[in-house]
């Protein structure tokens, strides 16, 4: 019998005093799904930094994923936002779940600066607006454990080459977060988890990106 | 056989080049919903100065309802907003259905500056809240289609003293609208047709408004 | 010696933890502003609901006006916000200035839920932006003491006629408060009155305001 | 006579239908502003990708600078802004000056992902909320023609080492900017020039940052 493809899908315990986190909540929801030659398993992280990256390089090194899609909270955001870059910088407005505050330090002591997805994100963004979600490409993760744990994924993927593909999708609130948060934007965990089912599809579809604008001009 | 009480909800047709007016998607999934002795009536209305609220008028003398709910597209706002005052001003920033653009008339000559909702609007904000919708109360309804409705209606309202109560909702986008006009915020419809359920319980539930602050400084 | 009409500006003390409000240094410093036949006056008003009228209507009945500006802060709005109509509530999202916080009071008991402000509020935007001054018309000025002295001006103008003119004018926050609110807009204070110089010559210039959309869909 | 230190600004032409542009503006009133032992030169780059780089990168050659402050519009913002980091990508989601709209290209091909500014960001942000300034950390310069310079520039400076610091400064609107894109935030001219003084004047006090906290959660 061949083996399944393996995708990992991470998402966060909750932080900065939810109950819920609709990024875990996403993903455990596609926990072994599959179709064709793949299966999903599900993993969640810690919001903690250090900890965060040290149980998603023990699931990457475990499952030896073909692709990874790292999934975080944006509170406030309205749509379903693919990451374009994640940035070598720890510089926390918050304290992570272990209560600490890190300013202004790498994620990777002398590693680059950056990397980049390598997700398709703009034929992502493509393949959410047609059907009929909100989605568009952005241009930072912030600074908080959500970068950091995708600048940790890239980091760690820079060394499987083109074997393993990685990104990361922030998710708005649930509706019932943005209930306790006036003013804020929100999206169905439905059509967040039909949004992760997209993405996987759409980057086993395109191993290259299509070429469509998703920039801003500042 | 007693006569049910009649409660009429009016959405409104498309307008400014979008193909589909989340209004009258929910509020047409609520044609013909009965609990206890009341009835839902849905009609649309269409997007047009003065031939909106002849519609909305015939179906009041018509129907004769306890209560009326008009419900119009915000798109942009993230949730679901209950309206508080009507003003007498028609100021359109964009043409209606028929290609008028009315500039500062006043929606009936002669008449109040403007009308209270007689909806219980923060019964109505806290009990969408508590089931994990979000909502806020609006202060103003704006000036063009939707609030010369809602104004039209209190104008009317008045006429039939506590046995009519009447007030305006306003939606967000459709997911599937946001889609097209990133950065927008969006609601998905069954969330929509929820809200309207409970504005209508609650209204009926409340004779009086609980006195909890839903104001802004500004 | 022919009799100076008299134009009265007024301000707020700072609130909600400022120690400044841009309406008050904005207004004091026109105190006295001559120009052909009318001459400025300024007064301070506290921000405290009900007291806040006193002080306003004492002023009126003393100083005889032809004209009355009430000017106030609105902090993150990012233009001069002309105000069309003040609203018959009291809704207090925060506490005033002697710690009350009102809920859904009338501001006049057995008043008009609304008057439209007397000002040429399109000519004063249109002026204002042709002077190179960001500017808007604002169809609520909330709920809180702004809102209450402008109902409070209104209704005091009504037994004027149309021997006084009177409106309200929201500013943003002055750029060392935005320094303390990151991702607040600002404006300069010269920018501020020179932006009440134009809305009083503006408004002795028109005793018709001009017809230009100022409106908005929602 | 010893020679004196040179610092660099650059400013843009005006792009996207304005007429002006802040930076340009703010960047030549400091032409020739000396204090202690450095002078500042001033230059104009064009709104062009790779023409922009071509002109910056003569510049410095030239005049070898000790410091170089890249400086950009961006419509909207309401602070001075002052990025974190340039990204390896160009993604125009508007044509430049001449009309080119390049999607996915990479600024300089081979060369890393990123490089951080090499200017005390955090001890600028806090020098500027003390004077009074609007200001805050960015964390993306976007992937027009502003962070294509700013990419640019960093990826000259890295031959330099330490003896050339360098990154980019954003800036919001001008008042009469603002005034023809009503609900835009803005700033006056005078406080853009003595921000920039205020950042020469930070960079030169810091050779390593302030440890503070300016990034985002997401």
């Amino acid at each position: 019998m061949p083996m399944r493809k393996i995708i990992l899908l991470t998402g966060f315990e909750p932080f900065n005093q939810e109950t819920i986190n609709p990024s875990w909540e996403a993903v455990r929801a596609l926990q072994g799904w599959s179709e064709g030659d793949f299966i999903v398993h599900a993993r969640q992280l810690p919001c903690v930094f250090g900890q965060a990256n040290k149980v998603l390089h023990h699931a990457v090194e475990e499952l030896q994923p073909c692709m990874v899609i790292a999934v975080g909270q944006a509170g406030g955001r309205p749509d379903i936002s693919v990451e374009r870059i994640a940035i070598n910088i720890d510089d926390a407005p918050i304290a992570d779940n272990v209560q600490r505050l890190i300013v202004d330090q790498p994620v990777v002591y002398g590693a680059p600066a950056a990397y980049f997805s390598t997700l398709p994100i703009k034929a992502i963004v493509q393949a959410l607006r047609e059907a009929g979600l909100p989605a568009s490409v952005s241009q930072s993760a912030g600074t908080f454990v959500c970068n950091h744990v995708f600048y940790g994924l890239m980091h760690q993927a820079r060394d499987w080459g083109t074997t393993m593909r990685a990104g990361f999708i922030h998710i708005p609130y649930l509706p019932q977060q943005a209930a306790a948060h006036p003013g804020s934007a929100s999206m169905r965990l439905d059509d967040m988890v039909e949004g992760l089912r997209i993405a996987i599809r759409t980057t086993l579809a395109h191993t290259v990106d299509v070429r469509e604008s998703g920039g801003v001009t500042h």
